[in-house]
């Protein structure tokens, strides 16, 4: 266990395992270029077995670090964080869910973020900011699900594209917050409904005056700390 | 008049219309469904008059609570609110008013809002950041109004699918505001009247810094309170 | 003089102005309905009349009231302001300037900003954080004016609608830093040069943060104030 | 040497370059009016010719202040911006590399911001402020290509135009980020794979987070200094 725990703080270990986050994303971006895999699509596959052996014993190093308390990782939030990808990249890579096993070798990348202690200091930070936020997104939410149920029952006859269910509709509602496209949907409906301005231009002043507050509250909080 | 007093106040009677109002959005929401609704229409149904009913009396207890005087009711603003939402929702569900009382039954999820005081707070905030906001907003109402004006002479022979009416010329000049694909109102502008670039890209510069300076002031007066 | 100078101040003179302006939106305003225009044209035209020989009266008595000097009128930007919308009413509403002496009327309704010392007060704030900016906004224009004559050079013949000379080139330009359907202007220009996300790239990140820090100028200037 | 650094600080000598740069602004805005160039091209050759020879001697002279040490002209990063245009302007402007030499003398009209020292002290300001923005760029960048190789591999079968390779993937997710018709690409891959909203609306909002922040790290360090 000494020994674990001396080789888990290693700065030579810190920095192999960096090296091979590194690796990993230049192989999965790699894996992007058909040119690549036809000629190198064997050596790929290894080094990806490499990387999934080396993150599974670098695991083991850091739970035996704990001696006879190898539960205390998880103590961590970003060990719990490593664990989870490590443990979904042992999802076989061939069979149905070949497509998965691929998005979770794209998600090992992510790793770089709890490898790196700014990143995750950045990331703790920005995570921190997100509870003094909980009251304006829940008056959020309802306004969306209020504008998105009554829009659902104004416009599906209309315009079913944008407001055929109650999903598809919140759906049109976000992408009208992001302020896309959103006289698309409102010409649409007030082709059938002339009074129809009423409901967008509400709900885009409503949603940019919460949303501008939301973001203040975001530079507020960070503000302080 | 004690009685309802101890009624009112007891948390058990609080968490019960809490109870209710989640109730009522989840039963609005199922209503989107058309598998839903014609397998449990009649229970829908039922639930809404429940629901009903029980927002009467809940009215009925709080307005007794006051004793001799149950017009106090009224001295606050949101008991108002809950009560304008409730008397809406007398109107008759069936008949020429259907959509309207659809709609009244989900407007009445707005009244979580009233039932959490901390949203109650948020949104007596967000409102309170208004008056300062008003002649930065009567500034922008004056912009808004001679270029509407402006521009219905100046474009509405040109194109009259933004222009043919004061009211459709405020609506374009609102989404040109948002930033919402302004230069295909600037380019068919432009077909005739080559100068028009003139009259979109100030009324972008300008209404973008007004707007800028009344964000400002939101984040001003938010962060003296 | 001494009789002028008390008329200019006495709060009843100051009303009717005020009333004056408002009853001219409100008449620029209706003369966009045809319906009204073809049954109350001429009282349109009266009620224009009588509000020009007011406004004319309003400046000689204000001139007045400064007895032997009535240059000193000129001393207030705001009087100048007046002054210049008044002279513009001149210019003979038939004849080849119908369009400009409507469009004159209809400034006008900017009377209000000079009449209401609160709107002055905010226009005069505005306008002072303009000169902070001097040096950031001629920043942007060297950017603009380099990526417009290169855009010209580069582009003008795969896309001669969006860069057929160096004013539609600037045109461009803005729209791109307004982000609306930059990535059309994009992905035309790259059909014949594959480099050109480089140019449209850099121009909307250098664009967004010479933006963003002209903003923070602005905030800057009007919280010391 | 004397006698170069007496001349280099002289107002006029500084001057005379300010005023050149500025003619050569104006000869390459001019140079993209065909009916100029037919008619002016020559003049106008011979104006670029002048200016260049007018920058090599500013440059030596420059140097030449430096006594018996004209590396130290390079200490200036400012010195070394200037140097670098005027080498590449030297470029021929005939044969294969015309387009090239032809934009590096629109180049030349950025040493406008390297002759004004108020210009000078802004990009000195905004360029000080990027460090302060590395760890947010570089979760920006992880997020980035993390989403990118995800996207490749989730739509370049069902959206080509979009996803068919790495870069192409990083340039839309550019344009998501800046929320331009970011719907168009959604609804294409939700043709196919009607959970694709995830992979958007998470990317558009994690973007939108990443970025306020971002801003907000710029506002921060433009408020301390
Ligand atoms: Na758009
Ligand atoms: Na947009």
């Amino acid at each position: 266990a000494e020994q674990c725990k001396r080789l888990a703080e290693a700065p030579l270990f810190h920095r192999v395992i960096i090296g091979l986050i590194l690796l990993n994303a230049v192989a999965v971006g790699l894996e992007t270029s058909t040119w690549v895999t036809e000629r190198f699509g064997g050596l790929l596959g290894a080094i990806n077995q490499l990387i999934l052996m080396a993150f599974v014993a670098e695991a083991a190093v850091k739970m035996a670090a704990h001696g006879s308390r190898p539960w205390r990782y998880f103590a961590n939030g970003w060990n719990c964080f490593d664990f989870a990808i490590i443990a979904l990249s042992l999802i076989p890579a061939a069979g149905p869910l070949a497509t998965l096993a691929r998005l979770v070798r794209v998600l090992r990348v992510l790793r770089l973020v709890s490898a790196f202690p700014e990143l995750r200091l950045l990331v703790d930070t920005l995570l921190h900011s997100l509870p003094g936020m909980f009251h304006i997104a829940l008056l959020m939410t309802i306004i969306f699900y209020i504008y998105g149920v009554a829009g659902y029952f104004l416009f599906h006859d209309v315009d079913p594209l944008h407001w055929r269910s109650l999903p598809i509709a919140l759906l049109t509602l976000f992408r009208i917050v992001t302020l896309e496209d959103w006289t698309d949907v409102m010409y649409t409906a007030m082709e059938s409904l002339p009074w129809a301005w009423l409901y967008f231009v509400s709900f885009v002043v409503m949603g940019a005056f919460v949303m501008i507050n939301l973001f203040i509250g975001v530079v507020l909080n960070n503000l302080e700390e």
